[in-house]
C-alpha cells in the first residue's frame, strides 16, 4: 500500500515532532523508506532494520544507537494526537512546506542527509521565490555599536536592491540583519530554533511580527517546540543553506555565526566577513575567517552584491532595479511601451491576473487564488511577465505599476 | 684601462647626483658599462650608443630619450666637484653603500635593473645585517588615532622580538612605526626619499636623528638632494625589496601605502593589512588589497610573524630570544657553559673580538677595527658565536653579555 501525498506530507509533520533535524538514525532509514511508512513503523513500535555497513565504522548507525533513538520517537509520537490538524495550524498563519511542494527552497536538498524533514512557515512571503535571491547577514548577539551600525546599513541597502535578508531572529547583528532590511521595505527570512509560533527572544517579540509581515519566519521544529543550544547550532546550517551567501558582520572568536559560516563553506557557498577594529574582541572571529579560511573581506552591500553576483550576469529574478544595472543609484528607467489588451489574453492567465494579490504572492498562493495547478500557474505568470502584465516582487509576482 | 674599485664607488656616487633612480637609459647602458667608465664619458661628452632593440618597442630606450637623458646627466655632472669628497662625507657621518659592499643588502638585486645605483646611509646599524629579519609597516600620513595606536604598537612589538622596522619617515603611520620600534629598543630604518642629511618632513627631525642614532637612515639620492612627489613613488620599491614582508596600517585608496605594498607584491614579497572600520576611509585602502590583492588581514605583530617566519622554521640569524621559541613572552632561557680560554683563540679572532666596540657593530666596521678584510672577520665571527664569545644583535655583532 503506497502512502497519499497527504499522508506523506502528514508523516513529514510528525517526523518534526518525533526526531531532531539531522538526526543520522532516521536519515539513514529514510533513505529506503518514506516518511509515512516510517511514522506508521514508529507508532506499530517496529524499529527500523539498517544494514550495518561493513566492519568498519562507515558512518552506519550502531544497534545500541538506534534503539535509542526509536525509544524516544515512539515516546515523542504516543504525546501526539494520532492525526495532526494542519488545516487548524493554517488558520493560524502557520503552514507546513515539505520536500516536493512549490514553496520549498530546493537549495536545501544540497544538504543531502541532513536535509529538513519539512519546514513549518509564517508569514506572507514566499520562501521559495524571496530566497532565490538571498544573502545571510549573522553575527554576534553581544555586538558594538559599529557592527550594529554597519549591520543595518548593509542589510537595509541589501533590501533594497530587492535582496532578501536571512538571519537567526537573535539579539544583536541578527536582529539588526532584520530592521534594517525591514526598514528599507525588503524582504527578510528569520530561521528560528525553535516553533515559528514561540517569540524567542522575548524582546524580539514585535520584530519577529514584523519579519512574519513582511518576510517569514522559518522553522524545522514544529509550533510550540523551544529553543536549546544544540537547535541554534543545528538550525545554523539552515541559514548557510538557504541562501547564496553568508555574510559575518562581527564574531568573536567562538560565536554562532561562525558555525553558520562553516557551514556555508562546507555547501560551495561564498563566505564573506566584515572588518573590524582590530582593538574589537567581536571583530576578531571575523579577521580570523579572512585571514585562515579566505572569506571574502567586505565592507558595503557593494562589496556583497559584486561577489554574488558575477560580472556580466544579470540576476534572473531581479527586481526591475536589478536588470536595469547591477548598482543602480537610483529608480530604474523602464521601457514604456503599451500593454497587450487584456482582451487578448488566454482565460488561464486572465484568471493568474485576477487571482495576484495588490501585495505579491507566490505561485502557490495565486493557484489557490485562480483555481489552478501551480504547474499551468508558473506557465502563465512567464507569459503574462512577456507581455509586461506583472513582475517580480519580493513575495513572488506582482501586478506591474504604472511606468 | 679598467677602473679600480675606488674608481667603481665614485662612479656610482657620482650617478647618484645625475640620474634619478630607476632611469631606464641609465639601467640599459650599465648592462654593458662600469659605472666609472659611464661616469667618464658623461663627462667626455660621449654619449651612450644603445642597440634599438627590434622593431616593435620591448623596452630599449628611443634615441630621442637618450639624447634627452644624456643631456640632463651632463649638466648635472658639470655642477659638481670632480671629485667627490667621500671621505669628508664619513667624518660627517655620512657613508656611501654600493653593491659588492658588506653592508650592501643583496636583496636589493632582486630589483633587477632598477637596483640603486648605490645607497647613502647615516646611522649607528649595519643596513645588512639589521635587513635580514625586517619587516616594513607603512601607512597613510593621514592617519587617524586608531591606526597611530595599532601601528605603535605592533612596531613596538616587532622591534621587542628582534624584527628591525622599516619605514618611510614620514608622518602618519611611517612615525609610528619608528616611534614604536624605537620605544621598544628596536632597530629602524627610515628610507627617505631625500638626503639622509636632509630632515624631511621638519617635523621629524628629532624622529630621524633618532632613528639615525638607533639604526640607520638610507638613501638612494645624494647628501643635499630635496623630496619630490615622484621621489617618494621611486623610493617605495626599496622599503617593499629591503624587507621579508610589507605590512599596511592605514591606506585610503590613493595613499602611496599602496605603491609600495605593489612592490612588495611584485617582488613576490608577502603583503599583509591591518583591518579597521570600514566606515573609515584610512582603512578602505586596506580592505581594498585584501579583498582584491589577497593581501593576508593581520592584527597584530604575531599574524605577521607567522606569516614570515613559516612553521617550524628557527630564523637564521635571529636574536637569542627568537631562538629560543617563536614568541617569548619573556627572557630566553639561555644554557650556562663556560667559556674556553682566551688564549687559546687564534690571532685572528683575537683582532676581531678586541675590534667590537660595546654596542656592537657591522663586519665593516670591525674588519676597519681589526685591520682585516672583512671575510676574515666574518669567518672569525662565526667561530668566535659558536665559541659563546659574541652573540648577534640589531647592530650586527656584540661581546656576548654574562647570561
Amino acid at each position: 500500500m503506497t502512502a497519499t501525498v497527504d499522508q506523506q506530507r502528514a508523516g513529514r509533520a510528525l517526523l518534526t515532532y518525533v526526531a531532531e533535524p539531522g538526526d543520522p538514525v532516521l536519515a539513514a532509514w529514510l533513505e529506503t523508506t518514506s516518511p509515512a511508512d516510517a511514522v506508521a513503523a514508529i507508532s506499530a513500535g517496529r524499529p527500523p532494520m539498517l544494514r550495518q555497513r561493513g566492519h568498519r565504522n562507515l558512518g552506519g548507525p550502531h544497534a545500541g544507537k538506534v534503539e535509542h533513538a526509536f525509544g524516544l520517537w515512539r515516546q515523542r509520537l504516543g504525546d501526539l494526537p494520532a492525526q495532526l490538524d494542519l488545516d487548524g495550524f493554517r488558520r493560524k498563519g502557520i503552514r507546513l512546506v515539505c520536500p516536493g511542494d512549490s514553496e520549498w527552497p530546493t537549495q536545501l536538498d544540497t544538504l543531502g542527509v541532513a536535509r529538513p524533514y519539512a519546514l513549518w512557515l509564517r508569514g506572507e512571503a514566499d520562501l521559495r521565490y524571496c530566497c532565490l535571491q538571498s544573502v545571510s547577514v549573522v553575527g554576534a548577539r553581544a555586538s558594538s555599536a559599529y557592527g550594529d551600525h554597519v549591520g543595518t546599513e548593509m542589510a537595509a541597502a541589501l533590501g533594497e536592491r530587492g535582496w532578501t535578508v536571512v538571519s537567526g531572529g537573535a539579539y544583536g547583528i541578527d536582529g539588526c540583519a532584520h530592521r534594517g532590511a525591514l526598514a528599507a521595505d525588503g524582504v527578510t527570512i528569520a530561521v528560528l530554533a525553535c516553533g515559528v509560533d514561540h517569540p524567542y527572544p522575548l524582546g524580539h517579540q514585535d520584530l519577529l511580527a514584523s519579519v512574519a509581515a513582511q518576510g517569514v519566519l522559518v522553522s524545522e521544529w514544529p509550533p510550540g517546540r523551544t529553543p536549546t543550544r544544540l537547535r541554534f547550532l543545528i538550525r545554523n546550517r539552515v541559514i548557510g543553506a538557504l541562501t547564496r551567501g553568508t555574510v559575518v558582520v562581527e564574531a568573536g572568536l567562538r560565536s554562532g555565526a561562525l558555525n553558520t559560516a562553516r557551514h556555508a563553506r562546507d555547501l560551495g557557498r561564498p563566505v564573506m566577513a566584515v572588518p573590524g577594529p582590530v582593538t574589537s574582541e567581536v571583530s576578531a572571529g571575523c579577521h580570523k575567517i579572512i585571514r585562515e579560511w579566505g572569506a571574502v573581506c567586505v565592507t558595503d552591500a557593494h562589496d556583497v552584491l559584486e561577489l554574488l553576483t558575477p560580472l556580466g550576469e544579470v540576476p534572473a529574478y531581479g527586481s526591475a532595479a536589478g536588470r536595469a544595472s547591477r548598482f543602480p543609484a537610483t529608480g530604474p528607467a523602464r521601457a514604456i511601451r503599451p500593454l497587450p489588451p487584456r482582451d487578448e489574453l488566454a482565460p488561464a492567465s486572465r484568471s493568474v491576473l485576477d487571482a495576484i494579490p495588490a501585495r505579491g504572492a507566490g505561485p502557490a498562493v495565486i493557484a489557490v487564488g485562480a483555481g489552478l495547478d501551480v504547474n499551468t500557474v508558473v506557465s502563465a505568470l512567464g507569459l503574462l511577465a512577456a507581455g509586461g502584465f506583472v513582475e517580480r516582487c519580493s513575495r513572488g509576482w506582482r501586478i506591474r505599476r504604472s511606468p
